[in-house]
């Protein structure tokens, strides 16, 4: 064990050094800060001045705002302005740019293929979901890939679009940097690679899962790195191969366990969607056969009217969700839940209450203003 | 706890008992002797006289010998003829007809929905893909979902077709009976809803995902207690919400862990594709909202030509599948493999040397033979 660690600490050097420094010292003294909470509409104007700074078009700018706080609204808290800082880094070593060209580059009546013009995925990600929605409209189903893509936030957003159009809807995508490790391996071959489905029904919010297929998201451990937590067993590995439980070394290792862990538990079912998602998100696209190199998108919509009657169909999913909240829980303080519920409660709270931020991600945003020459609109 | 055994004991009553005596005396006296293996051409001549004798019509035999011979000879070893003594008994209950009126229900240009008649899934899976396949075929994407069916086999055969075909195919279905407990709940409320997802490669056999969103399916549990083996934990839950290792026990309760385990290692995601698989194979066909009554399932193929170049995306998944067996493993005599890699040669061993069945199987079979006044084919 030691001696991996050693190997690890000398193959990333300063960055790791770096990071163990911000670790050993900085976090730990704002930890002692608590969280300070923002409206969500300063949130959304912080989101654009910085966009805009970075030379955004306008209309880019709107789209991708409404993507960030999606996620800030939402509690996916690693998918909102926990990426600004991300996206200012790739801006800066030229990995980025900010006025992409996004053209429709094939066609046809139930399908099309989206150039995403080697930006951020927002604002491609959206004008793929809306031509597949719009095909769906045509023809009972759509499916539209984009190419040449980037980071696009929350997979959920997209599906939703579906469902309030009254469209099942499903968004995939997968994701620039390897984290996902194959069952019986130690390395990361594929990106953590989110499926998203949402389902419209009547009387309830949409129905709406939103996973990745590593057990947990790469965000959702800095989120307890920056909060300085460990994490359990089961959400990464080492290069051996054994369950990391230091947030800090899970997040500069990147080697994430499948949904599903180990074999004997069926990881490899977690690790074949990751590899449908790269399939669909990245090959069928016209991407290359290397794994999580180029980031692309899959969106599908689908008319439910084409196979019943109008109405049925939402009426019956309503059924189903009461039928699932009402299972007899393993504790009568925790109900059972819907994918969704969480999500829409969080929202409904945070338009209410505003959206609490923690203090790594403020310090964060505040660095890259400052950076950028933009006024810091989050001060409490 | 031993309330909960003592409840659960006079719930089930008689037949519990049986099981217990059956589990206590005669499987430990069947597990003393070995395996024994039969040609797979000798299993499908059983499959057939039985399935006449219960009236199946020809052409329906052919196609559901086809799909029992198919799991028996991949090593999904709960889904071939290890089926056959389920299927008899709800034969005899009056559950099944053997001779069901297969329709087109309603029809669009990319979908459509099909109802199976109340019996066996197999034929009317297999009307339903190859419905799917001839609108792609057409259209680019086609979609076929059927309603009032039943056991269809193995997921992985009808995707298995689209590949076949040149598309990437997906399948799911509902199961007859709730097995599988939602997160934070102790009732099952779900099926085992398996998804299959096969994709066409070139110099590869296809890409193939068969998976239960439960851990793991309830046969394979079956086959643990038929082999008197305790099952890992994870797999399936008591009704206080603990694990069972006790394979008996498991089957009785049926109480199966979604994909993904507990609450921490992201359990909701299983429970969640679990819930998708009961909206697009039961409700999206016109199915009620309450789950787990009616089997239905969902099929889906699509063209990859639609997106790229002929034959790009083809090569780019051989390209990924080598990339992902090449990943350096744990230990250096398992390989990585990609999903249907065990499946693909699994077949190829047991067409050249005999399918093995396990001595429990092969007595069912023979009480069933017997039953139905057909000829025991598998003596050694």
């Amino acid at each position: 064990m030691l001696k991996v660690a050693r190997e690890t600490l000398r193959a990333s050097g300063p960055l790791w050094t770096a990071s163990l420094i911000l670790d050993r010292f900085a976090l730990p003294a704002l930890r002692l800060w608590p969280d300070w909470t923002v409206a969500a509409e300063t949130l959304a104007e912080q989101e654009r001045t910085l966009l805009r700074a970075w030379g955004m078009p306008e209309a880019h700018v709107e789209v991708t705002v409404g993507h960030l706080l999606y996620a800030d609204l939402r509690g996916i808290d690693s998918h909102g302005c926990g990426m600004l800082a991300h996206y200012h880094r790739a801006l800066r070593s030229g990995q980025l740019t900010m006025a992409p060209e996004i053209r429709v580059v094939r066609e046809g009546e139930t399908t099309a293929v989206v150039d995403g013009g080697g930006g951020l995925g927002h604002v491609p990600a959206e004008t793929a979901m809306r031509l597949a929605i719009a095909k769906c409209r045509a023809a009972g189903v759509g499916v539209v890939t984009v190419r040449n893509s980037g980071h696009f936030g929350a997979a959920g957003a997209y599906a939703a679009l579906a469902a309030e159009a009254g469209f099942l809807g499903v968004a995939t995508s997968s994701t620039a940097e390897p984290a996902l490790v194959p069952t019986f391996g130690v390395e990361a071959k594929l990106g953590t690679n989110p499926i998203a489905v949402a389902v419209p029904a009547q009387r309830n919010r949409p129905f709406l899962l939103d996973m990745a297929t590593s057990a947990v998201p790469i965000g959702r451990i800095s989120m307890h790195r920056r909060r300085g937590r460990a994490i359990p067993a089961g959400w990464a590995q080492d290069a051996a191969g054994w369950p990391v439980t230091n947030a800090r070394r899970a997040v500069a290792q990147r080697r994430l366990t499948p949904l599903g862990g180990g074999a004997e538990t069926s990881g490899y079912k977690g690790y074949g969607l990751a590899a449908i998602v790269e399939i669909l998100s990245t090959l069928l696209g016209g991407g290359a056969g290397q794994p999580a190199r180029q980031v692309g998108h899959f969106f599908l919509a689908l008319d439910p009217r084409k196979f019943g009657e109008d109405g049925e169909f939402e009426q019956n999913l309503d059924e189903l969700m009461s039928s699932l909240r009402a299972t007899r829980p393993t504790d009568r303080r925790r109900a059972v839940r819907v994918p969704g519920d969480r999500a829409h409660a969080s929202e409904a709270e945070r338009r209410r209450s505003g959206i609490p931020l923690c203090r790594a991600v403020v310090e964060e945003i505040r660095a890259v203003c400052r950076a950028s020459s933009v006024a810091f609109l989050l001060a409490p």
